[in-house]
């Protein structure tokens, strides 16, 4: 017991001080220490945080320790430390959704998903930086591999804090590129499930048919472990049904029944992607191809893809303009002048061509899923490139969009660097509703890629 | 496959019926056909069902088996039918609260635990009779074993559909002793669990230290399935804390890790307790005491307890006063007139007195504590006798009084009958909070009866 390092622990995955707990090496008090310490050393050139509370955290991780000591069943996350993008409610820590408009905020009760959290046991560090409103203009936080870049958006602070190690796991969300792109600027792992499929009961409204919860960390099994806890039924979100909780974690360690098979997809984004991007992917897939993945071809989406921006962008701003038009009557003058161009572009759309543009989701998908007939699973860039220089942006979200329109499940995969040593992310998309077969994908394809 | 019977499928457990469907041999729909025949030849006389729409629940059955046959996981009630006690809301059916003053009455919405139910893929068959208002004039339910005898109350239809096997499963509450009454008077597995452990956002509120919600079955696994999908943290209900979901069904799978030993306590109702139900405990101690079980020590109460019937009165009827007022004040002519009398009593109870009793659940629940620090159960009567004869009562709660007011988990176990067949309940209490032991000790001692 005396050579584990209690002060190191932040380092640990969430996975590893869950076993380190349960084995008595290492307390919920200590780990979250080290949390806040890392925080202490870190958080002023990285600015991940909204809202930090010490002493509540601490608080909260003696009670964890105390309710172990009495011997009681404890949950998934029990004494675990997790940061929530500050566009989902918290009672206990105010939730200002990135915008001096709100202020102060501080909701009187947790989001559903929050309040899993806390069923599971997990202790809710602080509120991590979102952009304004989930949108466009950035927050305080830079990329912890280099605090010149961006580290993506809107789920910045999330991103940056599991990255950094400050803390194991964080929440974020995406409409679409929140999650995946600040993943793969990171260097972290995330994921974005199928639609439908967490609760945005308490979520910050951006555009209903879009908007999706996805998670952060810094390995795949601590991504299945906090997705078993938050992906399950809310009848207060409209879009979920009454469905079985995918039970990732055991359905990705059991071996996959035959090899899977691997659909490349450029995307009609593709010109946009950077040469150490196509570069990456080439040598990435040579590799694969001389592991035990025997199958990867090289895949064009049908034309029709060509206009699913244009159908992400109907959707979402004229989306944004019904749901945030309080803050533009009210606060107009607060708003970034992007946002309230996005605004005005999204008050001009007919309810016409919104409904149009939602019906073509349905279409969309559904041509995905002949190639999911074929593949278990496709293989596309996270990002265009690395993050960019310059924390004016917080980078192009163009290689998710096709994925957040059509719902389909998401995994950003750190497996790409650039000569500069920023990471790249291996966007790994599943097919809908089958969450855990995509994680158990994702593992049979990190296993191989080890083998090497 | 061909040497299935589906139709007589309605008689198998929860567990088998879901054995089966996996194995191909059942389909859901062939289930609850054969519920629905069971119903149309035994209804008349038993009464059970105060809302049924067999189409509604045959289309749910075939969803249920289309889903399934699509590969997707499925949750731990797929595709079985499960009776609701018509005090819980239900969306797609009435909710009329077993009284013509809510007559008509259809929520907008599913109670937590319905939602849960229906996230596991539970199939809401219809809704079962309650007594009015939940609390004691009858309904139209008879006892399944006798129709000239009360099934109990006030979950009297779902114990009767369980017990004359139109349902394998469905769901009451308990105030008082709305559960284990009716569970031993009809002679099934009844559990209320610890107090605050499943959601009542959405359930009918009576008293809400008290109210609590309950399970039948006709096996302990089957309460074990259940219990597993409803006990979950609702941060609706004020009553609950966010800790971890129990896992019973696991925690009974495991071999106990020493013998249990248990308190046979006879409570200051004991001299209320017929001749059959003392003939019966002795005769359950000595075959108990010939068996492994080694340790039965008769155990009083501390006299301290002598007043607990009277502070359960306080608190009980004085919250009735208050959450009954508006159907006292706008219904008064349709109430029974011993409802009537009732809240006119709770009408005169201080808030001082109220308070006061209230305050003594902690009380004796620390007394309690006492006792289970040496033993690992209590074993005492869940009804003074079998079912008494006449609908016009359902029977005397006094055997369940303590353990509701305490808190504490209780099952009734059908292990005794009367001369005329009627059966007589064992009740088994365990600690607060720790359910799943309770589970545990019960699986360890019917095993320990059956190799008698």
């Amino acid at each position: 017991m005396s050579t584990f390092d209690t002060s190191t622990a932040n380092l640990l995955s969430a996975c590893e001080a869950r076993k380190a707990i349960d084995e008595g090496h290492l307390s919920s008090q200590e780990l979250v220490k080290a949390c806040f310490d890392r925080i202490d050393s870190l958080e002023e050139s990285i600015g991940a945080w909204s809202h930090l509370d010490k002493e509540l955290a601490m608080q909260q991780a003696r009670e964890a320790d105390e309710f172990r000591s009495r011997g009681l069943r404890v949950g998934a996350l029990h004494g675990l430390p997790i940061g929530i993008k500050d566009i989902i409610d918290t009672c206990d820590y105010p939730t200002e959704l990135g915008t001096v408009i709100h202020e102060g905020r501080k909701p009187s009760s947790n989001a559903t998903l929050v309040s899993l959290l806390k069923e599971a046991g997990a202790i809710i560090l602080g509120k991590t930086v979102t952009t304004e409103l989930a949108l466009l203009s950035p927050g305080k936080t830079s990329n912890p591999h280099n605090n010149e870049h961006t580290p993506g958006g809107s789920s910045s602070g999330s991103a940056a804090a599991v990255a950094s190690a400050m803390v194991p796991l964080a929440v974020g969300t995406q409409t679409n590129g929140s999650v995946i792109r600040p993943a793969s600027f990171c260097g972290i792992y995330g994921f974005k499930p199928s639609f439908g499929r967490i609760s945005r009961q308490g979520v910050l409204k951006q555009s209903p048919p879009l908007d999706t919860v996805g998670v952060f960390a810094r390995c795949l099994e601590d991504l299945a472990l906090i997705a078993d806890v938050v992906m399950r039924y809310d009848q207060q979100d409209e879009a979920m049904s009454p469905i079985a909780p995918p039970c990732i974690g055991s359905v990705m360690a059991e071996p996959v029944p035959v090899d899977p098979v691997f659909a490349f997809i450029r995307t009609p984004a593709w010109d946009k992607t950077e040469q150490v991007t196509k570069d990456g992917f080439r040598e990435l897939i040579e590799a694969l191809n001389e592991s035990k993945a025997k199958t990867i071809d090289i895949f064009d989406l049908p034309a029709q893809f060509d206009n699913i921006f244009e159908d992400h962008r109907v959707v979402m701003e004229a989306d944004i303009a019904r749901n945030f038009g309080k803050e533009y009557t009210c606060g107009k003058a607060e708003l970034s002048a992007e946002l309230r161009s996005m605004i005005e572009r999204g008050q001009k759309i007919t309810d016409e061509d919104y409904n149009a543009s939602v019906a073509t989701i349905a279409d969309y998908a559904s041509s995905l899923d002949e190639i999911f007939e074929l593949y278990d699973a496709v293989l596309t860039p996270a990002t265009p490139g690395p993050a960019p220089l310059g924390l004016h942006t917080t980078g192009d979200p163009v290689m998710n969009t096709i994925w957040t329109f059509c719902g389909t499940p998401t995994l950003n995969l750190p497996l790409l660097q650039s000569e500069e040593g920023l990471p790249l992310g291996v966007q790994l998309v599943g097919e809908k509703d089958d969450d855990a077969r995509l994680f158990r994908t994702a593992r049979w394809l990190l296993d191989s890629l080890n083998d090497l």
